[in-house]
């Protein structure tokens, strides 16, 4: 069973509607609508696992705590939320020193206090590897969370920044490429831009724009056409461009002829394709049909 | 480093006041007032690790399900709210079979729809060992939230049922113990019931009376003098009953004179003491210093 079937087959085991659940599993973030409040708030889990997510001998302890933070941070910001709490779940394993810890939370804080996200509470434990879960808690205007499943024939895509730097980094662990893979920048001030350009779908590119593309596709039950070059990372591979996971970039499409800036905030926006009628999730590239090969926990990982 | 000194230190750290946020860590929830809402959110997150909270030798799939959730809802029970949605975050280990996993969403989805709760997200992952890390939202009127830091001198102290049953159930492994040990009832309609009787503080035990009640007290700033007859669940030990983890019964303190029924619901109230002036966390009973003995992952589990 592979990451999305799992998730089908939950899904059809456990969701039901609830008063106030606006948006439900599937999406970056959970909405609900609190009775009476002017603001939707969004909700978004994320694991960050030694020898899953990191690993103990090359990622830093500080890069481990900006890390677990950016992964939900970034959700947000597909949501074209604003970040305002978070809850850590922590357990530490026995090689945790009090220095790891400390790291961690330098790291962890550094990024907290750029994005104005407070630590408001979480759980500690034991266990034999360590694991984090950060929850974040952010809000977004009534109605206008950003979600995957927008995205009309027609519409143009967009990617911001520049693809395949962290998959590049991982390999090479130097220079610029490293420092993003070590360091994911959430797309925050770029995920409001985009709530107010209202584009049609948005989310994050967590585990690479084949995947997440194909995943955006298949909640707007529509297919794609990468149409233009992609702008990859300097030094980057069109597979690591492709493929690459922990971009942590946004992948948006709007209308055509929504005037979209070149640059946002200092972050480039690049058209790549088009969405078209075809079966869902269906992606050509070149005339041919681009495989989903993104990283999937439940294909590779298993 | 144990527990309470490690989150003392992360509060340090990391914990600022943010817009919105009116009890971050250190209570059973953190609670968020969303800008005009009439109700105020409940956030609160709980791990549930393979080998530290169940042994997958021991521990039915279907009841690892129902207690990942029911750690959650029983800190929505201790702060008066009523749940609305949760997120969970599940790793799963190379054991874990597809049978093992409908089990664990059989136990699960049990206890969702009896709590009225929607599974609204999560992520899942791969790991070594399984661990789940549950999130509930609940809600509850604005300003409202029952908290463990409002008891007062004078105060009289009162638990909900009978007290040792999960840790006798966890050492014999039968009987009436044995099913409250593997599925534990959070108390929500009882925690709505107090919140109404406007009661002083609550929490529920999830680390034993001598631990939780410790823990009310430092957060209260006040002592403790148990001078009552625990009610003990029925073949437990008095150590079972003051120590034991995992009963996920309610304690809570009234303004003396507060007329508390001897039932509620189906479950005993009973008076086990009051609140006295003295140094915060101290507890007496029966003329000497109780210590607090309850679990403690970074006393016991390093």
């Amino acid at each position: 069973m592979n990451e999305q079937s799992l998730i089908r087959r939950i899904r059809g085991r456990v969701h039901r509607s609830a008063r106030g659940l606006i948006v439900g599993i599937g999406d970056d973030c959970a909405v609900y609508r609190p009775a009476g409040a002017r603001e939707d708030l969004l909700f978004t889990t994320d694991w960050l696992i030694e020898g899953v997510h990191f690993l103990r001998e090359t990622h830093p302890a500080d890069a481990v705590g900006w890390k677990a933070l950016a992964r939900g941070l970034s959700d947000i910001a597909a949501m074209g939320g604003r970040p305002r709490i978070c809850l850590l779940s922590l357990a530490l394993a026995a090689w945790t020193t009090e220095e790891w810890v400390r790291g961690f939370f330098r790291g962890f804080r550094r990024l907290a206090r750029a994005s104005r996200v407070v630590l408001a509470g979480g759980d500690l434990a034991r266990a034999d590897r360590l694991a984090c879960d950060i929850v974040v808690v952010g809000t977004a205007p009534r109605g206008e969370a950003l979600r995957r499943d927008g995205a009309r024939p027609g519409d143009e895509i967009y990617v911001s920044g520049r693809l395949g730097g962290s998959a590049l980094g991982l390999a090479t662990r130097r220079g610029a490429a490293w420092q993003r893979h070590l360091r994911p920048q959430p797309r925050l001030a770029l995920g409001e831009f985009l709530r107010k350009l209202r584009v049609t779908a948005a989310m994050d590119l967590s585990d690479g724009l084949s995947l997440d593309l194909y995943r955006l596709c298949v909640a707007s039950g529509v297919a794609a056409e990468l149409t233009e070059t992609l702008p990859v990372f300097p030094g980057a591979t069109p597979d690591q461009a492709l493929h690459g996971g922990e971009d942590y970039e946004l992948l948006f499409t709007v209308r055509p002829g929504t005037r979209v800036p070149r640059r946002r905030g200092g972050v480039e926006l690049t058209r790549i394709g088009r969405i078209v009628r075809g079966r869902a999730g269906r992606i050509v590239l070149a005339g041919e049909k681009l495989r989903p090969l993104g990283w999937d926990h439940f294909r590779r990982g298993g």
